[in-house]
């Protein structure tokens, strides 16, 4: 934690970095404690090319966007850095992640050493989760639930105004709950009916790539390499089969988040995620089943919202993850 | 909250009351900080005599096990009633209990007004939770969950130390999570398949009069109204519909606690509750369920125990309301 009162003895400009460490690209945003964003740079990640390589990249952006706002790196308070995979914040480690060079990796160090400036990791779930919590649709709610509905489905909760890491940092994974126990449909993760494995969009152009093989009428035989968004498309065009996967999918998403109504009683459910940002089409189904499934007194005072961060998900959660660590 | 440093200038003996409240029995007793019982004594609630009376006889205990412990009413810190239905803790209200005469009802008022000593409640689930958590299993644990399997299925979590409330009060009803959306089976709240609906004694002793309705061949058949124990003396007699009946509830239940753990990534799931005391039959059952629907670095971590109180959970439970509000 940084005190911000102890940095200087008067009125200071303070600023924080935010660090979206991504399988294919790294982005990072230099902007002041209200989220106003002074400079932002992309790179590729280049993973391949390993961990020492990578680690030099994400400090080359840290500079370049220090450089281009031209604001001196003692006015910097905190750099936070969001990263996909299994991560240990406390020590600032990447366990393990699939589409990074990293495995019991202390990512915090190296860039802490270079800048003298204190780094702190977490997941990007939990970055998204802190993102919409500090500078999105979550702002001030106390206690909070983000989701995220994508390639694979995850989230965090915003309890009592904190991130809920859990007793070994693996809280609230969301997208391996059991949704249906029935269900003969396999996660990646080796689980059957889990909530990635009905609801992801992995999940659903998978399916839809089943409909098609099994010589189902639909316009997705004529797409190759069938994606959530062809599903979405055919959708729209009243495909009868794209139909029938979309509403499975949403409806089943619609259980997922009920349960989690039911177990945290939140203020909100922020729902966020390529899969979510087909708009009302994917609300209103979630809506309707989830209150289905949920206890009236329960569900009705919670709302049901789309993330409001969209593309900047990513870089607001890294910027929030520094903010955070900040006691103003 | 109660500061326990500002009762007096010297070492003080310190005191505490709870009151299980139930639909036919109040239980009250009085014990030190360390949860040592003095007394403890236990009458009829007579809900059907009306609020009035039922308060009265809450205050009658409290009073009789102050004069059987010989202690004076200025040595107790605080009075904590665990009570069933939907409780608001903050206002001190039964706001509806199915088997209590109370109604939107303020009961810590009359309790507080005529012992002048601070007076908490909480529902008894939540209750059950604390009382694990300061004097059981739970002890000393941050982030720990507790389950009763009885009648119906309830819970809650303890969060950082504290006991999560949600922000409506109704967190944790973990009994009306959805555990099967194919399932025909519906639970007294309305929902299809919910955990009540498939792991409570209810629904095993339903389950099991359907069988003998179906003319399955049991040892049940012979029984009037069947009882989860006479569901489980079956089984240990090897019965078949019996085997299969519990079985499946306890996979299930399995499948329920896979999913908190999934979720909240806790130390320790505590389970309670008639339908869990059958022991190892239970909780072998329930763990190897529960097993098989987590992915195992989140699972592994956590232990999963039965309750060490007992039949004294609500007595208990509610000594940790009272304790729980002190602040040493």
């Amino acid at each position: 934690m940084v005190k911000a009162q102890y940095i200087g003895g008067f009125r200071l400009e303070k600023y924080i970095i935010g660090v979206d460490l991504g399988g294919t690209k790294i982005t990072t945003a230099i902007s002041d404690l209200d989220g106003q964003i002074l400079s932002k740079t992309t790179i590729a990640t280049l993973s391949s090319e390993g961990e020492k390589k990578v680690v030099e990249r994400i400090i080359e952006t840290i500079e370049s966007v220090l450089k281009e706002s031209k604001i001196s790196k003692d006015k910097v308070l905190t750099i936070g850095v969001g990263s996909p995979g299994i991560i240990n914040p406390k020590e600032g480690k990447i366990m393990m992640a699939a589409n990074l060079p990293f495995e019991d990796y202390c990512l915090v160090e190296p860039i802490k050493a270079y800048f003298n400036i204190p780094c702190y990791l977490e997941n990007d779930a939990n970055a998204a989760a802190l993102g919409e919590f500090t500078f999105g649709t979550g702002r001030g709610k106390k206690n909070f639930i983000y989701v995220t509905v994508s390639t694979g489905v995850g989230g965090a909760a915003i309890i009592d105004g904190k991130l809920y890491h859990g007793n070994t940092s693996n809280a609230f994974e969301v997208g391996h709950m059991i949704l249906d126990p029935r269900s003969e449909i396999k996660c990646n993760c080796g689980l059957y009916g889990d909530v990635e494995a009905l609801c992801s969009g992995t999940a659903i152009a998978k399916r839809a790539a089943n409909a098609v093989k099994q010589g189902k009428e639909t316009l997705l035989s004529d797409v190759l390499d069938i994606s959530t968004k062809d599903v979405h498309e055919a959708y729209l065009k009243k495909d009868a089969v794209a139909i029938e996967i979309l509403h499975e999918a949403f409806d089943y998403m619609g259980i997922a988040v009920a349960n989690l109504i039911t177990i945290f009683d939140p203020e909100m459910v922020v729902i966020g995620g390529g899969v979510s940002s087909v708009g009302s089409l994917f609300f209103d189904r979630v809506k309707a089943s989830a209150k289905k499934s949920c206890l009236d007194f329960i569900f009705d005072p919670v709302e049901i919202m789309p993330s409001s961060l969209g593309q900047e998900t990513g870089v607001f959660g890294a910027l929030a993850i520094a903010k955070s660590s900040i006691i103003e």
